[in-house]
């Protein structure tokens, strides 16, 4: 098999954006505060991943299944505690 | 042309993605506020926009170099206030 460049930073970049939201959950959780964090922002982005989730679904496309679904729980997470903590 | 609904459904789901980190940047320039906001979170997804950038731009990949290059575009200005506001 040729190792392939673009592929791995596409897999790469794929876990970053993937992984950034957890820090985000973990702080908060911590803290229990989100007055800086934007529900708009949050509320958008759910949508987002969860269009992408579906887009994913109809390609039948397993990378964007797995990348756009667990974005998707971090992200419900951050707007579940944001609704919780105002 | 036949109308596409995969394709409305990525496109949408793009713009959703793209256009969710302006009201947080907004937010974040009336408040100057940023405690509640994740530094690790923000590092972590600018490094990966940036990657998913590098992406597009050797696949030729017009959607993802647009998409990723905005996103990227206004995760640095939240970066950058964070990094300002602490």
């Amino acid at each position: 098999m040729k190792f392939d460049w673009t592929t791995l930073i596409g897999l790469i970049a794929a876990i970053c954006t993937t992984a950034s939201f957890l820090p985000q959950v973990v702080k908060i959780l911590r803290s229990k505060r989100t007055n800086d964090v934007s529900l708009l922002m949050y509320a958008i982005l759910t949508t987002g991943l969860f269009l992408w989730l579906v887009y994913g679904l109809m390609l039948k496309d397993i990378p964007l299944i797995l990348a756009n679904g667990i974005s998707l729980a971090l992200c419900l997470a951050v707007l579940f505690l944001k609704i919780k903590h105002g």
